[in-house]
């Protein structure tokens, strides 16, 4: 029998729907580079939406169409989150911070057929044109002030659009996996890869980011997302706003930590999501300055893109009363996988067992199921040791990559997305990321988890950030290196070794230290391992 | 362009899977009317949900069958919650208080093959059998102790065919538009009509429920919903408890309210959602009493049905710091439409306007568009003083019932549900029902809300409970009549009309009031109205 319900399709516009009709004072702020803020409510934001509708449409863009941004975050950018993809055309956030050959070529590989631009991206964009992204039909300049002089053509002034066009528009119906957003993951090897989000997808993850004990956010939020809105969303987190009718703060241009930390005073911020690394910096920034800042508003910090070390949530929740948490996501899951909370059932644990599973990535969300396979993918079991690769089902986790032939994957996993990520689970549930697969050490036939080691170097009083990466090595094939950035200038080889020397085997041990200013990291704000061995293999082939 | 997201469909296993897997020693208590508790953890109920898909199996059931239950709240019926369902099969929950010509009708026409049954409820089943429900094939007693003695034929007991079935059970993927239950709501006129939910809609809607703001069922939570499981799902509950993995309690066989108190007291139940009578009975258990039982533990109240008097959720906050909240719903929305929460913008809003928001259906829940209209169907504003008939378009609310042609509607109205109820909305969204349709009463050719004077009656000081009907009139069409049941015994129709006479017109002020013992309900604990009227026109035709 099938049910008799009405068939109306999950879609964003119904989200807009929700928050101008009944949040239209609610209000989206956006710091300016000029100093100040920018801000408006929810009422002229979707007025704002269907003038832009109506600039794409007579630009020529159509349902199904590709119309991408290269920009910051700001209201602007939030407004092209919905006004693409409600007209059923899909929004390509071009990552910023990509190398320009790289940046073509996801234009090339979307087919972007408008591309929208912040005015400091003009002479970047100038280059693109040289390298070649042909598709491009029309640049629109997002500035405040006079319009830039540039030799793209042809070329529009988004605000002179929007002053020409009707605020009129009736946001139209149609199937909820119709694509609302392309978002680019760097490849282990080879170019990067298109995640294409459904509408269907994006609705699903707001509404299970919006739930009790996930990411919470509700009405009376102020939320930032301090992540990048051209990195998988923002994390969904704009869209889960809108679904809540919460207010959003927006960082703008050019960024910096102590920026973070005056909008934060400034606008009351509730809450705010950004990589552990931000968390970090932040801290960093705290600390070293001596600044009085009021950030006694900040009660949620949501950290990711890597595991955080226990002693920043508990930085967090000792000097200002925020709850520092994270989860474990990834692009192709719209992002979120996991997030972390501790069980009731748990909560008189003892107190090293809670910290492994406060700084793991947590629980599985609703409508997730995950598993970890070994080589032959065959399931493994959730006992707290056995290392497998993550795989996952969810109707918001990819199938595949635009454009990219499917791996072929044994029909053990048929249905299931085969992440690069390796984990354990506990008979709890929680999982632990222990490793890319590519970043994985393998030594004398034996697996070095290199995230345990980072981990355990980070929890050192005089360590602030540290990697370890696999180098070649003629008997054991390969062996960890560990690259640290000080916090105490004292600390030493020695004592790291002494300090580890109780919490590993012998052969887990990094056989070298290399002391830096700063990490490598990738656009996400990751560890980049691939530029890390690199970079030690030319010294190796160097000092040979 | 199409989004490259894995093709999972929206169904309850998934809930089944995120509790068994996370929340494995989280409990389900069901009071026992031998006195005690039954109680299990969610490992245990998974694997009874998979005995009973197997059991039912055994008995001829496959994907596209009914299987019905006539049963209390309890753990055997929540397990056929999922073990129907979750095969494919479709759960038709027979409504207990329905007159047994109307059972008998529901399982005609819904076409249950099986029927589980309660062992109290044997002897009305064998008079539905002699009524004739020649479809069911098999009767299935959910009994304590020994099997009851009964001519019900083939019979079986639930326990035994448990024992004999495996525990292993893949739950099978299929379309998330599958029938996942059926509920029968009872009609103006005529027979009671079948809403027929999806999984997709029982999955959407649960979540919805779990959102921050909504509900506020999280994994810590331990809920006890007193709404009966034959009444709309038990409001969606029991599955936004799985989906977080919280505790249920369920009430047993024949509660009575004090019943409810003792088990809060005992489990330390956190929230229950109960029609608006109950909450006012256990209120009116807790001041004629006097007895003190620990109810510290109750957070939350959720009160549905029809809306509640202010003084009743005050009550509540004020003895027991129990956040009492209504919200608006109906069988056809699976059930809600709105939640009541009050906006951060309007937190200091004057008193008065606050309670009238408090008191109203509340805002529109993610997902669920609103309108009202006239009687040409055309949209009326938002302005907090134009009544108009409430249209519904949600993915979880029904386009029509189970073999009822659909009426003919205006193109005006393609792709919305039009409910039975009229409103108001105000400028900010909250929805206030005025009455039913047919409830809605016509003087001199102007409209008199039943509700408004109801509400107004109930928060004199003297008055428990009131109900408003139209009577038919020679001069004016339709005349109100209230019915009353005293607090106060002293309390006259004198004093009535004078607290009204400030509040209302004067043509809207009652020709007379009639005082009761108790108010005839429906089987939904809402007044019943039809009834009221029918009782008071035979009282008429008796005295001319």
């Amino acid at each position: 029998m099938e049910g008799l319900m009405l068939d109306v399709p999950l879609l964003l516009s119904s989200f807009l729907w929700r928050t101008e009709r009944l949040f239209h004072d609610k209000r989206i702020i956006t710091r300016l580079s000029t100093g100040g803020y920018h801000s408006y409510d929810y009422r002229e934001f979707g007025q704002r939406v269907r003038r832009l509708a109506n600039s794409l449409g007579a630009l020529g863009i159509t349902h199904g169409d590709v119309v991408a941004t290269l920009a910051w975050n700001h209201y602007r950018h939030l407004e092209c989150y919905y006004g693409v993809p409600v007209m059923g055309a899909t929004l390509h956030t071009v990552n910023m911070r990509l190398f320009e050959d790289q940046q073509a070529y996801t234009l090339n590989h979307a087919g972007a057929r408008v591309l929208l631009l912040d005015a400091d991206q003009v002479p970047a964009v100038e280059r693109l044109v040289e390298i070649g992204i042909p598709k491009v039909e029309a640049f629109v300049i997002m500035h405040d002030g006079t319009m830039p002089v540039t030799n793209l053509s042809p070329v529009y002034s988004y605000e002179q659009l929007m002053a020409r066009a009707s605020s009129e528009f009736e946001f139209p119906t149609f199937d909820e996996n119709t694509a609302a957003a392309i978002c680019y993951t760097s490849a282990a090897t080879g170019d990067p890869k298109g995640v294409v989000y459904s509408h269907r997808a994006l609705v699903l993850q707001s509404l299970i980011l919006g739930m009790n004990g996930m990411l919470g956010v509700d009405e009376s939020a102020v939320w930032m997302p301090i992540s990048p809105m051209f990195h998988a969303n923002a994390w969904c987190v704009p869209h889960t706003c809108l679904a809540q009718g919460a207010d959003i703060v927006l960082t703008g241009e050019h960024p910096l930590d102590r920026d973070y930390l005056q909008i934060i005073a400034d606008k009351r911020v509730t809450g705010v999501n950004a990589a552990v690394t931000v968390g970090q910096m932040m801290r960093d920034y705290i600390e070293r300055s001596g600044e009085h800042l009021d950030l006694s508003s900040l009660k949620l910090m949501w950290l990711g893109a890597q595991a955080p070390p226990r002693g920043l949530l508990d930085w967090w929740m000792t000097t200002n009363g925020t709850r520092a948490f994270t989860g474990y996501g990834m692009t192709e899951s719209s992002p979120q996988v996991c997030f972390n909370f501790t069980k009731s059932t748990l909560a008189d644990a003892p107190i090293e067992e809670d910290w492994a599973r406060r700084t793991s990535g947590g629980l599985p969300i609703p409508l997730m199921q995950i598993k970890i396979v070994d080589e032959d993918d065959d399931e493994l079991p959730w006992d707290g040791t056995s290392i497998g690769t993550v795989c996952l089902r969810a109707p918001y986790t990819a199938r595949g990559y635009l454009n990219v032939e499917a791996e072929s994957t044994s029909t053990k996993l048929a249905g299931w997305f085969k992440s690069g990520d390796v984990a354990v689970i506990d008979p709890d549930g929680y999982v632990t990321v222990k490793d890319r697969i590519r970043d994985h050490i393998k030594s004398g036939g034996e697996w070095i988890s290199s995230i345990d080691l980072e981990n355990a170097l980070m929890t050192h009083p005089g360590v602030r950030e540290a990697m370890v990466v696999g180098v070649p090595h003629e008997k054991w094939q390969e062996r960890p290196v560990a690259l640290v950035v000080k916090r105490d200038p004292e600390v030493s080889t020695a004592d790291l070794t002494r300090y580890l020397t109780d919490r590993f085997a012998k052969w887990w041990l990094p056989d070298e230290y290399i002391f830096l200013d700063e990490l490598p990291k990738t656009s996400m704000g990751k560890l980049d391992k691939k530029r890390a061995r690199a970079t030690l293999g030319q010294l190796r082939a160097g000092s040979t």
